[in-house]
This record gives structure tokens, C-alpha cells and sequence, in this order.
């Protein structure tokens, strides 16, 4: 069993001080800035009681906590163990792909509590957090998890700490631009985390590039048990799905519709990616890369229009569409994206979010510029759209075009902020390890003996052989 | 190690035009078909508003998807994560278990939102879904679940697609014979779900009986790890099962007494499971097998009676009588089925579907015809059981008498559809694998080579042996 | 390979007769004392639309069901999923791990049910119970499965069991005393919980040393699968921990508060672990052990506090302490106290759950005596302490110096109750395994033959070794 001969080859990936470094002084300064800005917001103050009187609130029932909270949850469960476990589809990178995303989720979420809260819940000088605050900052994250896809395995700890402070805080700034100046529908982050967090993930890793990629080859493949650890993380992305695009949402039917729509997309899109994944293969044979995350396009590509009057056959057709798409793009795409582009796509996240994140960002724009007072009712166009106060006159089809305009928005903040942020993690001080070395645990964490036979047979073999 | 020599042996196995056919026409089907007849309920509907004050409620919470949505999840969770996990105990068919269940799962809610749709929310020419109807759907893809356990490993996706075609509309008319012609109650679905599923899928198996399949012996049983990746489904199937009882009840008191109910009986069935289990052995030790599936029969048998007022400690008994059932079914019933019966029930459905569904059908039929105004109070009698319009003047005991031929019709409509659909797929041209291919992923999957250092020893020991 | 040639060398670890004989008699002991004394409460009973108009409620949404059902569930994982697997990282005890968890756990709430039913829902006669009584039977059972961590694959199952029925016992006492005499909070249990069951484990433990246990000391690490197994416990632990801190407290502000700090906590003390766990390593890696078991102390750090005042950036502060504490606990205190004090620890409790509950028991003290009517307002003070009836003098000083007592009251029940318990699980009549066959399910469970490309490497290399 060829152990690589990493450590300090060509590299330098000793994390001793730099990784503890970096940790201890970001959390240090999220203690101090936490303390400067963030207090509970009305619902989660003890002064709810004066505050339910002043809101003309008869039941505690009626505090966000309990529209939202479980939607919070299976939102939690898909950035850590969704995307944590998707990940650990490598042979050998288990610990990284869960314990990594670990991490960077796990400061991420404080930064974008922050960077979220001077855009959106800045009060008097102080950043007021309720559990939409959580909500919202565990999606700003899971664009820095889609983001990590596309450069697992080559890249140090300290590397997605940066990459992480830099993506919450181009994130948080795009998302204002989209929601708060452009005045555009989000909700479920097609633009925002998907088309945002996968070319800027894929940017990134274009400037990472790794011309001796293949000396590697034999750790980038999966082994049996490490895919069935990969379809948890899938499943849960799956089921859990129709929350993400319903969590922030407004009460009422549009919380229900969103996640109508995102169930019936979903299903669709599973029986397309079988469909292509049987046909694309030369034996018909069903691909495990398809199943874990193409299956997954259709969540992503009603994630703008999922709480509009989509309907559930329209879910249905994106839904099929977006299997379809993504499951052709693992078989054409990412070979030609890597072999002619440079652009190295561990987890193949061009396909399962930068693609159907764009057809998510068209087909809201479409949504919302067929919407009208008929299918919508008056009340609920007006509501559904936030047509009021300076928008009170904004029409459909303009509504449309702020919405494109959103997709290209932001690109531009991907291709722009993953090229700055790409040549900052280029710099030779954070301890990324070398070609051979990718894709291999053994680099930055200790990694057991293996299963006890194999370690048995690990010493033996060899011995026997020269009798 | 002996790789199956399978691939057109005997049989023809390509799937490459055929699969993709199948998934991609029944997908079109459904998009043209919720085209015609698929819209949002009221409680989705962007008209909320009004329809709000038409129903006259003051707040958004009122909105079932408040009263249901985090029932409706874990229900979810059950279906894909815990059905799809508890069947990858089978050493080399965990990309079966979990990715056929998928399969068959995203198509048949499909399938399920209308037929259940045409019989339940059919109104002025439109079915009318908000999130009941799809944790109905969830529900009827279970039953479906259910059956997959019995022919687990003997079929080829094609054939688990239409056997899940023609059991979801079996399982609809038959649902609709027992809610609404007989006026049985069955929330936890004991003899809709459980009772009809395994008895469905048990003479399907029956009339594919494979007399060789000792030829495959080999790989019918589990390693080390696959045992521990269906405790995942197991363990998910349990903790979760009160949700899966209660989420349909009534809002209140129903739902809250089925969690109950059904929380006490799982938990006297991990006890009596566990004796049994060792009682039953030679040596005294535990069995993985009994312990992922016997434990969880304590919540098929309160399906039915979980909403009554079973009492907590009726709920105990049934959970003790049912574990006991369950173990003492996989170590004399499932072997004695096999040589005698020729039922060949891969998982052991009879055991922990069909039998504890039975008990769970006779206890919802004491429990309802035990029923009185005394325990229930007069309102909660006439809510409980729903007597009013027609069914006004029924008694407890009609009630239970009703419940009773709820069982005799579920059965029946098993043993004949499950004849049907067996014969259908006994046709040659499924694609089926022959009996020295089966339970192994090989023939349906791109399998990986096995772990680095296995595949390191599978070429080698052999050459040192022979210097 | 080495197995173990266990089964009755020096020990008699035969289960066949005392395993059912406990498992099912103690089963019929629950199914009488429920018949005698449990009923549904109110809010579960089919009454209940007689008490809405009695409780003056409008609408089924008030029932407290809708409050905590979502929050029960998170629980639920927790205990059953979040323990069970968190234990699976030794390499040769899975089944032990999850099964003997599911086994004490699923007799547990039972008894808790009884025993907390006792002191806390008796009325005329009568257990009623609800949700909230099913959430605190999961909690008080959290505190078995802590101490079960300490005695980890050196128990037999009947021991586990015996150790249930007396710490679930001792734990309703404490618990009694520290919220109803003390009139202490304590809505995560740090106190009454984590401290006791983990001081209550240690002490076990240290009763039971085992001299002899380095003969095993093969078998007390992980392999590289089992480690992924485990971070799926560990990760369902820190997600769903703002539901454990939450699920009990007020409804309204305090249940947001409390998950809000709680998610705080977590996120910083994940930065702090890993900051540390490379630190103390000399080649500066990652160790999983720290992963998987410091990451969570904040949670159980702000148990106390959490539903208090304690701010967001104080929640920051004690997750990083914590996380700190916890990581340097597993490099310098668990070899210390075993090779010292003479305790084994498998899992390392002491770290996780003894030394963050006091810190989170200390905290709660600090955090009510600092409190004030103009942070809280005055009905939320009241309202937050519960200083109402006989306590509504009470000061927030003389709070803390009850919360302080709290502290000392739980470690003196854990080391009294540990010590007796300890002593009778000492009696050689409970069927243990010898210290050579500790930390191997092969003792108790049916074990199946090693992957198969394993099981052919253990019969052939040793031929070919002597041609």
C-alpha cells in the first residue's frame, strides 16, 4: 500500500502554529465584535412579554421561533451533514471532507452573522439576531460549502479560513445589492448561494490550478463504503431540500408553496438523472456520482421561484430539466472544463449548482414576469413581490428584468471576488500540500492504522513473498 | 475473491435504452398529467389572504403547513434515509438499497399526489395539494418501500418501477375502499400501509420465486459495516415513528396522543426484542438482524389505534406482544417460508410489516369498538372516530366490526394485486438478473474498485504463493 | 488475525438465560406501574376540546404539542442516533455502541416516565403526561448515556441495564431537588444532566477498574470507517443541541433565546477545539478524537445559561473556554486519571460532559447572580426566574448561591450514587468480559465474517507464508 510520501516534500503543510494562529485570533475578534454588535432581537429578548403587547400578539405561539425553527433545523442538517458528508465520497479524505466543512461552516456562520446583521438587522448601532439571523447565516455559508467543492483535497485548513472570511464578506455584499438595491426575490438562493458560491468556487480553483493534478490520480476515486457515506450527505440535501427553499420565506402560503414546489422538483429531477445516467454509460450501468448529486439539481433550480405561483408541473418540468442538465455535465462537461479550461472540479459543482443555479436565476425571472393579479390574487401579488412603498409601482415584467439583472450581478461578483480571492490562497504561507499529496488525509490530521486485517496483511504479505 | 461472472450470462441485464425509456416517459406522464390536474390548495395558494378571512383565522400559524411540516419531514426521513439505509445490510447491494429505494420513491409520491388526489382532493376538475398530500404520498410510497424488502436484490429497476405504478394506484383504491367507503380509521396506516404493502410484496415475491438462489447465498448476508449502516435507517425509522403515526391526525389532541402511543409501544418493543433475540440463539448473543427490524414493530402495530386512547400502557403491551412477534417471525417463520412456501423474503417483511400490521389492524378494531363517552368525553367520541352526517348513528362496536373488514379487504386486495403484478413481472423483458447475480450491485451500478488496500492484495497474494 | 478467544475463558459472559429473564420481567414491571398510574395530560386526552374552552384557548395550535414536538424530535436523534453512533469509533464495538445505547435508552425513558412522573406530573393518583414529559424522559436518559461513555466495551449488557434503573432513580431525586427545593434553573441540564451523569459514570468506572485492560489495548482505537461512523453522531449532537437547551424552557422569547445562544456556543467552541487539538499535537495535525467529542462542549457549557440572559458574544466566550478545556482535558487529564487515579474513561466523558457541566453549571450561577430587572424588564425577570409565590422575594445573588448549591448537590448524588451502583455492578454475577476481551462485540453479539475480501485473506495468506 503506497502511503504517500508527503510532509514536507516540496511543501511545507506543518499547521502548528499557523492553523491555531488563525483560529484563536478570528474567534478572539468575533468575541470582541460580537460584543460590541449583536444582541437578541424583540422575539428573543426578555422584554418579549412588553413587545407581544405592543405587536398586538395573543399567543407565544405567534414569535417567529416556532414558524421557522424546524425549517433552521433541517437547514443546519444539510450544511453539516449534507455537504459534509457529500464530501466524503474520496477514499481518503473523509476526515477533511466532514471535519473541514466543519470548520469553515463553524466560522462562517459567526462572520455572516455579522457581515448579514450590518446589512439587514443594524438597529440603533446594534445587529438584533432572531432565528431568521441563523437561517440566514448558515445559506451564506453553504455557498462557502458549494465553493469548497470544487477544491477538496488540495487545499489547507488555513486556506478555507481565508477563502471563508472573503466569501462571507463578498456574499453578504452581493446579497444586498440583489435583495436591498435591485429589489429582486431570492429566497431559496439560486443567484445568491448557488450561482454565487459555484463560480466563485469555480474561479478559485481555476487560479489554483494544479497542472501535476493527475500524480494524485488514484486518491480522486471513491471506494464502496465511502459512497454510501456520500448518499447520507445526499439524502439529506434531498429530503430536506424543501425547507431550505421555504425557510425564509413569508409566513403563510408562501413557506407552504416553496415547499410544494421544491418536493415536486425534486422528484422529477430523480428520475431524468437515472434516465441520462443509464443512457450516458456505454453498459447502461447507473453512476453513484450522478445519483449523489445530480438528483440534486432540481432543489437548486427552484430555489428563486419556488415560493411564486410556479405551479407543481412547472417544478416538475425544471425539475426534469436540471437532472437532466447536470447529470450531462458530469459525463461531457467537467472532463472539458478540466482538460481545456484548467478549471479542476473535485465535486463536479458546475453541475450540480453553478448551471442549475443559473436556470434557477432565469426561470424566477421568467416566474415572476408571467405573474399577474389573476393567478396571484390582488393581495397576495402585492404581497408576494413586496410591491409596496417605492416599489409599489414595479411591474411584472420590470420585476423580470431586475431579476435577470441579479444572475449577472452575481457573476460578476463571483468571477471578480474568486479571482482576487484565488490569488490571495496562491500565496505560499498556508501550507497547502503538494500534487502527490492531495486528496490524502494523512497530510493534516492523524489517521488511524487501517481495519485490523488490513493492517495485517499491510505487514505480512511482503514477508512471505521472499521466502 | 470470486467477482460474479454475471452480465449476460442467462440473462440480459443491459438497462442503457430501457431504464431511461421507462424513467423518462412515466416522468413525461406525470408533468402532462399535474399540467391537467395539479394546483395548490387554499393553504398554498398565493389567495391565502382571502382565504383567510373567509375561514375567518387571525394568523398565519393556523396555516396547516404549521400543524404538519416538521411531521411531514420526518416521515420523509423515514421513507428515503430509513427504508433506503435498513436495507443496505447486504454486503455488496447498498447502492441497491439505497439508490432503487430512491428511485422508486421519487416516482411513486409522484404517482401517489394523483392518485391519492383523484380520490381524496379532487375538486372542480383539480387536485388541490398542500402538505397532508404529500405526506399521504410519503405514506403510500412506503407501502412500496415495504414490498422493495421482500424482492430486494432479485429485481431490476424496471421492474421495481412498475410494480411501484401498479401498486401505488392498488394502494389508493384500496385506501379509498377502507377511509371512505368503510369509514375505517387508520392514521398510522397498519392495515393501509403495513398490512396491504407486506402482503403485496410477499406474493410478488412468491409468484418470482427463483429456485437457485442458494447460487447467490454468499452475498445474502451483511459485513461489519453494513450492519451498522442499516442501524442508521433503523435507528431513523424509529425515533421517528410517533411522526409517522401522528401526522395525519387530527390537529390537537390526536396528533399529540399518537406521538405518545406510539413513542410508548417502540419502547417496550427494544425490550422484548432484545430477550427474544438472545433467548432465541444458542449461545445467548444478540442477532444485528432482529434488532434493526424487530424493534420497529412496535410502531406498525399501533398504526391504527395510536390516535385512539389506547392508554400508554396499552401501548406498552402491544409494543411487548410485537417485538416478541417480530423475533420469534425471523428465526421460525422466514426459514419455514422459504423451504416450504417457496416466499423468498429478503429482508424479512413478514415479520416486521405483515404480521405486526396485522396485530396493529386487530388492535385498532378492539380499541374502536371498546371505545366509549366516558373516556373519550361526548365531543372527543364523535372527533375521534369522525361519526357524523351519515356515520352519526354508528356504535363502537360497528366501528370495530368495520375496522375488522378494513383487514379482510387490505388482504384481499394484496393477494390478488400482488398475483397481478407478479405475473407482469415475471415477463422476460425486464431485465432482470440471473440467480447467481443477485444482491449484487455490480449488475445495475458502476461499482469501484474495492478499498485501496484490498485491491492492492487482490493481485498480489496469489503471485507471492507461488515463488 | 487475533480474535479474541473470548466466551468463557475466565469469565461467564453467557447471556442466554439473564439477559431475557432482566429484559422482559422488568418490562412487565413497566406495563403494570403504567397501568396503575400513567394517563394521558390534558392537552393528549381526547377531553381536550373541553379543556381549550376551559384553558380559554381558540385555537389546536396552542397545544403544547406544536410548542415542542419539533424540539422533541431534535432530542429524540440525539439520545438514540446522536450517543449511539458518536460511540461506534472503536474499531470492534459498533453494535455494542448503537445496540446496548438503543437497549438502556428504550428502558429508560420508561422509567424516567415513572420516576420524574412522580415528582413532577402526579396528580390524584395519576402520572398525566405530554410532550414535555417524553422530552425529559430522553433528558434524564442523556445522563445514562454519558456514564454508559466512561464503561464503554467493558460492560455486559444486564450491567448496563441495572446501572439504568439506578441512575435514572438517583437522577429524578437530584433532579427534585435542584428544581423544586433549590429552585434552580436548569433548562439544558448542565447540572442535573451532564455534571451527574458524568461524575455518576467516572465513579462507576473507577469501582470497576480493571487492571489487567491494556491486554485489549489493540482494540481500543478506531479505523478509519469507524471514525466517520462516530462524526455522524457528533455532528447530530451539535446540530440538534439548540433544541436540547431549548426544549424545555419557557414558550415565547425564552425557547429563541436559548437555541440562539446555544448555536453561538457551538460555533466557537469548534474554532477553539481545532485551534487546540493542533496545538497539542506535535506535528501539528488534527486529531478525530477532539473532533468528534470537545467540538460539543459548548453545548453543554451554556446549559444552564442558555435560556438566560447570557448574550450572543458571552455565548462565544464560554464555547471557546470550553472548547479549550475540553481538547487539553484529552491530551493531559484522561491519561492522567487513568494511569493516576485508576480511571478508565473510554470515551473521555470527563472531558465532554464532567468539566464543561460544571463550567456550565458555574456560568448559570454567574449569569442569574448578574442579573437585573433592566436587562430582563420587569415581567421578563419574574418570568425568567420564576420568582413567583415563595420565591418572589428572592434576589438575583441569592439566585446564584441557590444555582452554586445546585452544583455541589449534583456531584455529591453522582459520587454517592456512582459508588453504590459501582459496588453492585461489582458483584461477579452480571456475565462481564474479561479484561482480554473488552471493547469486541463478539462477546455479545453475532459478529459476521469480515468483508469478504477480508475473510479470504484470513485463511489464505498464512498458507502461501510456508510453501
Amino acid at each position: 500500500m503506497e502511503r504517500p510520501r508527503h510532509q514536507g516534500m516540496a511543501k511545507n503543510t506543518y499547521m502548528r502554529w499557523r492553523l491555531p494562529l488563525v483560529c484563536l485570533l478570528w474567534e478572539a475578534a468575533m468575541i470582541v465584535l460580537f460584543g460590541v454588535f449583536v444582541r437578541f432581537g424583540a422575539e428573543a429578548d426578555a422584554h418579549w412579554e412588553e413587545e407581544k403587547r405592543e405587536m398586538n400578539l395573543t399567543s407565544d405561539i405567534e414569535n417567529d421561533f416556532y414558524f421557522r425553527y424546524p425549517s433552521f433545523q433541517d437547514v443546519h442538517v444539510m450544511i453539516f451533514v449534507g455537504f459534509g458528508f457529500l464530501m466524503t465520497f474520496l477514499k481518503r479524505y473523509g476526515f477533511g471532507a466532514v471535519g473541514f466543512n466543519f470548520l469553515l461552516a463553524a466560522f462562517g456562520i459567526q462572520w455572516a452573522l455579522l457581515m448579514q446583521g450590518w446589512f439587514h438587522s443594524f438597529k440603533d448601532g446594534k445587529i438584533l439576531i432572531g432565528v431568521e439571523n441563523l437561517i440566514n447565516a448558515d445559506f451564506c455559508v453553504g455557498s462557502v460549502c458549494i465553493a469548497f467543492g470544487a477544491i477538496l483535497g488540495k487545499t489547507s485548513p488555513i486556506q478555507l479560513l481565508v477563502m471563508t472570511l472573503f466569501q462571507v464578506t463578498l456574499f453578504s455584499v452581493n446579497e444586498y445589492i440583489l435583495l436591498n438595491l435591485l429589489h429582486v426575490k431570492d429566497a431559496g438562493g439560486s443567484m445568491t448561494i448557488h450561482t454565487f458560491g459555484a463560480y466563485f468556487g469555480l474561479t478559485v480553483t481555476r487560479v489554483l490550478y494544479r497542472p501535476n493534478l493527475e500524480q494524485s490520480k488514484d486518491k480522486q476515486g471513491s471506494v464502496y463504503h465511502s459512497d454510501l457515506f456520500a448518499m447520507i450527505g445526499t439524502l439529506y440535501l434531498w429530503m430536506y431540500w424543501p425547507s431550505f427553499n421555504s425557510a425564509i420565506s413569508d409566513h403563510g402560503d408562501a413557506q407552504h408553496r416553496s415547499a410544494i414546489n421544491t418536493y415536486c422538483s425534486l422528484a422529477a429531477c430523480v428520475l431524468t438523472t437515472m434516465a441520462f445516467s443509464s443512457m450516458l454509460q456505454k453498459k447502461g450501468k447507473l453512476d453513484m456520482v450522478h445519483i449523489q448529486n445530480a438528483t440534486l439539481a432540481g432543489g437548486v433550480a427552484v430555489g428563486t421561484s419556488a415560493e411564486m405561483m410556479l405551479t407543481p408541473y412547472g417544478s416538475l418540468i425544471v425539475g426534469s430539466i436540471s437532472g437532466i442538465v447536470s447529470t450531462v455535465g458530469y459525463v461531457y462537461f467537467t472532463p472539458f472544463l478540466e482538460s481545456r479550461l484548467h478549471i479542476q472540479d473535485t465535486c463536479g459543482i458546475h453541475n450540480l449548482h453553478a448551471m442549475p443555479g443559473l436556470i434557477g436565476g432565469i426561470v424566477g425571472a421568467i416566474t415572476a414576469a408571467a405573474a399577474t393579479e389573476d393567478v396571484y390574487g390582488k393581495e397576495g401579488f402585492i404581497k408576494a413581490f413586496d410591491f409596496t412603498g417605492v416599489y409599489r409601482t414595479r411591474t411584472p415584467s420590470i420585476q423580470g428584468g431586475f431579476q435577470a439583472a441579479g444572475i449577472v450581478v452575481s457573476l460578476l461578483m463571483a468571477f471578480a471576488g474568486g479571482a482576487i480571492v484565488g490569488g490571495i490562497l496562491k500565496l505560499p504561507i498556508w501550507g497547502d500540500a503538494a500534487a502527490e499529496n492531495c486528496f490524502e488525509d494523512d497530510v493534516y490530521w492523524e489517521v488511524p492504522e487501517d481495519e485490523e486485517s488490513d493492517a495485517y496483511h499491510m505487514h505480512n504479505p511482503d514477508k512471505p513473498a521472499s521466502p
